[in-house]
Parts: structure tokens; C-alpha cells; sequence
């Protein structure tokens, strides 16, 4: 096989160690289930697939429930479920009526009963129900935006205008047990960060959220003021979270995959967060130090690199990262380097991600160009060097790899 | 032990096997000598000590030769050798009656004779006989620095400007065969660039010297044009280069002493390059993404790593590395990250480089402001984090670690 061909490979089998079905497959394999009513929720993107297989192994025990997902995402009924869609990344009408029925579910459960709370990516703007009017929420935080407030500054503030994030969706369930099943999308799965944490103690404080909303002279209303000064809850019943899928899956799905293939694999990291093109370069001199290598080796570095855009090209973090990462491509040997987004999408361009190889690769010119303008996606599209997967269904953040075949 | 004192016995034992005398001799150990004449030309800053070695070793057999080091880097007389002191790292006119010194060494040998060259870094300031008026070569310099001229770009003209660099000196060897020695310090060891290639074959050539002439609008006289005109050799007669110690032997050497202290050792790369801050984001990640292990784990990666500076603070790439490092580093589990000099030196400080662990480290707010203003050198010291080591008499780039210790 080629060294694209064991590319492809491993990217298709670690995609499909990710999807939304694996992750509620695991989490509810010969799970002892309770004797009162099971009553299902499911937030975010990937909601109908993860609820489609929590019915299927759940049968007759599901009582009922509710699927909260983005426009176009449902793939149809799922009795006895409720089935929602609503809009993503900005909540509207439908968001709030959708969240409040999923309230109304799990209102008068007992301590027999259970709520399978299905979470992923998309489902802080998916599960809302605003304390304050929405005009007042949304003003909020475009002003929380505007003067740079950070996502966890933005969060501390937003769970408090909910009356559902910050663990409030729990109190609602009470006393029936949780299970929260998810598939994360945010590195290291901090569960109070993911979709707000509805079902998770808090553990920001009303301190910081009044220090934060001082910070960036945010305007509120007395309604708003009152909000924040509303503690939120800092322990909670009974509640069992399995993170299903994350990177980390994702890491070792590709890890057997290489193994598999004959590689001698390293897991570098699965929480990488810096420069793209820093940790592409990184990569390209891990890759240069082991050409003498007399087995095949692999290095996997899984996470999520960020990008400060200053040209006009296109482009997304995974294509700059390999492109940068081809400037220590050693041309001798057959190695190559690639890197990808679970989600099937880097950047705004139609490829999940960039793939450079010993045979084809950008000119050194060429490179230097293209990541003076940000333009990752013409360089490596002029060499055959995109990952083209289409939408995935899934969304782990993104798998970097370095392949050196013997 | 420690985790610093680990740390601290990995560098120790690092540095003294990059020393210039360990690589002369492991270059002369069990080697056949020639018949004819032995002369010695040791340039650099650790002339002194590589030629001291080689007299030890080749005793009686030694014809002859000179030694060409920094102002206040000789030790005193070395029977038979001349021991000369000149500028550095602008050359002087003791400079160039040295270099013609050695010129004279080398001329009438035979294909029975030996020029053993002794490399180490300094060497392209300390080794110079310009073709042309000094103050032209120091105005001509300036104008290519000044107008953004890289490296290479530098030396493909001063090459042409000089009667020994870029192979030239060899051809004065000859018909005797050369032995270089050489202590790199200059990454991927490209031995035409280490002291501007004195004894080796020149890559360059007279048209991209032309266009790099016109590229920076170069204000030369009709003797410089003629010089940029004569093509340096492309091929010499029977020249051996020995690399005595690089980068690579100081990973090897750390790999060594980690594994005795029962760390199972990661050689990630000897060639880092990227900027300091990213490069230690990226180890900080690598150190948490290994938490769990059940074995004690020491990852290494060599190289140089570059810091833009924009602050106005005290620092080194080394310490910038391991500011930014700690600002991953798990403060739950027993690790170290430290980076290093392998000459001693950081920046303009007195400290080699930095460490920190996890008892202590700089908060994270310190962290975030001493890395916005390149402040690195305070951040490290108010936590002990420093490392110093003095001046170690040797260079061959930089080092940095991570240790896990179960």
C-alpha cells in the first residue's frame, strides 16, 4: 500500500471510531438500567444520531423524551421520541420552546427513574431557556464579545441569564438519576464548558460573574443584575457522565489503525493547542530526526491548533499545519505528514484537512507564499494534497500524523 | 532524588560529553595517521581546547600549526603550535595575520602530508583574509544586514570577498588530504555554512551571488564585482569531515544519562526550530497528554528555537520555552520541563536556561505577563526556576526535556 493509501486508511477508521452511534453504543453497553422510567434528552448537532441508537439498545425501556438538534439535522421519527430542530449558532423561538418541553419531560420523575442526557457539539446555542428577555441575552453578549471577553468570561456570565446551564437543567431532573453521555468537542472536557453544562455543579462563582461583567462594562438591566447575583449549583445528585467519544478516542482509534498497518506508534499528545504552522514545523522536525529509522513509525498529535489569520488566502488550521510542516519534509525517505478535522471541515474551504508526502509537496517557495497569505488551501490543492471526507456526522477536534514507512 | 536533581545530573552529563576534547577525541581515537607531516589549524572560540587535545594525542607526530581563538580564550602555549588571540565576532587585523599564517602552515605539503582542521563555532569571524579592503567587506556586510539579507544570502557573497572561505583554504592544502573536525553549531551541520566552509565544497554559486548583489542594491567597487565573478570549487581532493559533536551528541548523551536514572526516553527531534514560546506549548501538552503512565518518562528534543522579541523584559529562548511550557505543565503529578544553552548562556543573562516542575512554577497570570513582555528571566528566578551553569566552554545548540517521574 502507498503512503496515502495507509492515510486514508487510518483517517476512515478513526472517523469511524468517532461517530456519535460508537459513543452511546459504549457508554450503554451491559449498563444496569433502573427500575422506574427512562426519559431521554439529546442536545447538539450530532442529538438524532445519538438518540437513534440510545432507542434502538434502550427498546421498550425508553419512556420518552426529546431530540434537540440544528435545522436539517433530523433524519426522522424516532418513536417515542419529540423531535426538535432549532437554530445553531444562534438560538431563536424554536431553541426556547424545544428546551422548555425537555424541562417539562423530566419534571415529576422519582429516584427509580433516569435522565440519558445525550450531549454534543452545538448544544449550548441548541438548550436554552432565557431567565431575561432574548433582546436583553443577545445584546449581552455581542457586548461581552465586542470588548474581548474570553469564552469561559462569556459562559460565567450566560449560565446566569438560563435557567437551565450551569447545572440548572439538573435541579429540574431531581430526584430522578443522571446519565450524561457525550461526545466532546472541547479539549480536555471541562463537562461544565460543554453545551454550558446543564447537568454539571458549576464552578464559577457569582464574585467572578459580577467581576466580569464590571471588567467589560457590560449594560444590564435590574432583572440582569438580579440574575447574577444568583448562585449556581456547586454539587449535584446523583449524576454519572461518560464521555463518549472525545479526541482522545480519536487518537487511539488511528493509533490501532497505524499499529495495524505495521507502524510503531507515539501519541505525542492529545490536548495540542498552539500556532498551527508552529506545530506543523514541530512536526516536520520530528519527522526529519527519525529518517535513519529501520522500523515504520507513526507520531499522532491529536488537540486543536488555532490560527491568527493576517492574509486574505484560504485556508483552515489543519491545511496551514501541514504546509508548514512541508518546509522540513525530508525528501529522501517516504514519510508524509497529515492532519485533519473530525468534523469533515477545515476552515471555510471544502476539505477536512492537508496531506504532504516525500512524492508531493508545495515548493519551498510556494509554501512560504502561502503561509505569508494564509492560502494553506491553493498550495496543497495544486500538489493532490487535500483530505476531502465530506460532513463526518461527528466532532472531536482534529488528528495530526506523521508516517515514516520502511 | 529529585526531579531537580535528575535534571540537573542529565545536564551535567550532557555537557561533558559535547566537549571540544571529547570530540577530538573521538574523531583521532585508533585512527591510521599518514606517513608525511601532521599541521594543525584549530579555528573558534573553542580552538584552544580541541588543539590541546589533539597535541596529547598525536605527540611527537604533531609537525605544526597555529591556533586562532577570541581575545581571552587561550591557555597558554601549546608546543609546536602558534597560539593566536583575534576579534570576534568582527574580525581585526590580527584576524587576518593569523588566517595568513595558517596559509603559510599549509603551503609546499605533499600527498604524504595531513591538515588536520579543527572547527567549532566563531570560526567564520576568526578565520578571515579578505580579497578586498576590510572597510569595504565591513560596509558591505552592514548594507546586506541592514537591507534584510539572511544568512546564507550573507555568506554566498563573503565567500567570494575572502581568500580562504568557501573552499578556498583547501585548495591552499593541497596536494596534502584534510581531516576536519568539527563541533557544530549550527543545526543539520551544513558544512559549507559552519565557519563559511573553509575546506569545504562551496554550494554557491557566482550568479546567485550576482542576484543577491542586485536584490539588496549592494554599493560595490569594481574589485568587489570582480571578486562575485570567480567561481568557488565545487569539488576538492580527498577531504574527510568528522562531525566530533553536535546537537545530536547532546541528545544522545541526556538519552544516556536519562535511561540510567530509569526514564524510558522519547528522542522527539534534534533539529527544533519553531519560535520558543510555541515550541514549549507544545512540550507542555506532550508532558500532559502522559499522566498516567505507569513508567518514569523523558522526552527530548534538541535544536534552536527563535524568539521575536516585542517586549521589553529580560529573557532567552530557552527560558521563553519553558515560560510558556509551564502554563501546561499538570500540577498534579510528579514533571519537569527544563531547556538549556549547551553554552551556558540564554539571552543576555547569566542563567543557561529554565526549569520548572510541578512544586514550582510561576502562577499563570505571571506566566501570561512576563511572556507579553519577553520577561522571562524574572518569572523563572522569583520561582528558582533558573538554571545556571556558567560557561561551558562549548556549543552545539540548545536542549530541552521533559521528565515524568513515577
Amino acid at each position: 500500500m502507498s503512503l496515502r493509501e495507509d492515510a486514508d486508511c487510518i483517517i476512515q477508521y478513526a472517523l469511524s471510531q468517532v461517530q456519535p452511534e460508537k459513543a452511546v453504543r459504549r457508554a450503554l453497553a451491559n449498563r444496569p438500567l433502573p427500575p422506574g422510567r427512562i426519559v431521554l434528552v439529546a442536545i447538539g448537532k450530532a442529538a438524532w444520531q445519538m438518540a437513534a441508537t440510545a432507542t434502538e439498545i434502550l427498546g421498550s425501556r425508553l419512556s420518552g423524551g426529546i431530540v434537540i438538534t440544528k435545522y436539517g439535522h433530523s433524519r426522522g421519527v424516532l418513536p417515542p421520541l419529540l423531535i426538535r430542530e432549532a437554530g445553531h449558532p444562534i438560538p431563536d423561538e424554536n431553541t426556547f420552546h424545544a428546551t422548555r418541553e425537555a424541562c417539562e419531560l423530566v419534571s415529576g420523575l422519582t429516584v427509580n427513574d433516569l435522565v440519558l442526557f445525550l450531549v454534543s457539539g452545538g448544544g449550548s446555542a441548541l438548550f436554552e431557556d432565557p431567565l431575561i428577555p432574548p433582546a436583553d441575552l443577545f445584546r449581552a453578549t455581542e457586548e461581552l464579545l465586542a470588548r474581548g471577553a474570553d469564552i469561559r468570561e462569556m459562559n460565567t456570565v450566560r449560565k446566569r441569564f438560563s435557567a437551565v446551564k450551569g447545572g440548572k437543567f439538573a435541579l429540574l431532573c431531581q430526584p430522578a438519576a443522571i446519565l450524561n453521555v457525550v461526545l466532546s468537542d472541547i479539549l480536555g472536557d471541562p463537562l461544565d464548558m460543554i453545551a454550558s453544562g446543564p447537568t454539571f455543579p458549576d464552578t464559577s462563582t457569582c464574585e467572578e460573574a459580577l467581576a466580569i461583567a464590571r471588567k467589560y462594562r457590560l449594560s444590564m438591566t435590574e432583572e440582569m443584575v438580579s440574575c447574577l447575583k444568583v448562585e449556581t449549583p456547586k454539587a449535584l445528585p446523583v449524576a454519572e457522565t461518560i464521555v463518549g467519544s472525545n479526541v482522545r478516542t480519536l487518537c487511539e482509534a488511528a493509533s490501532t489503525s497505524a499499529a495495524s498497518l505495521g507502524y510503531q506508534v507515539t501519541l505525542l499528545t492529545d490536548c495540542l493547542d498552539c500556532e498551527a504552522r508552529e506545530a506543523g514545523r514541530f512536526l516536520g522536525v520530528i519527522a526529519r530526526s527519525h529518517q535513519n529509522t529501520r522500523r515504520s513509525l507513526a507520531f499522532l498529535a491529536g488537540g486543536e491548533t488555532v490560527v491568527h489569520i493576517t492574509g486574505s488566502g484560504l485556508g483552515g488550521r489543519n491545511q496551514e499545519l501541514v504546509l508548514a510542516a512541508s518546509l522540513s519534509l525530508p525528501e529522501t525517505q517516504t514519510t508524509a505528514i497529515f492532519s485533519f478535522g473530525s468534523d469533515g471541515t477545515d476552515g471555510p474551504t471544502d476539505a477536512a484537512g492537508g496531506y504532504v508526502d516525500s512524492e508531493s509537496f508545495p515548493t519551498t517557495e510556494d509554501a512560504l507564499a502561502a503561509l505569508a497569505a494564509n492560502d494553506s488551501y491553493h498550495a496543497l490543492k495544486s500538489c493532490g494534497g487535500l483530505i476531502l471526507t465530506g460532513p463526518t456526522g461527528t466532532n472531536v477536534n482534529d488528528l495530526a500524523v506523521i508516517l515514516i514507512k520502511r
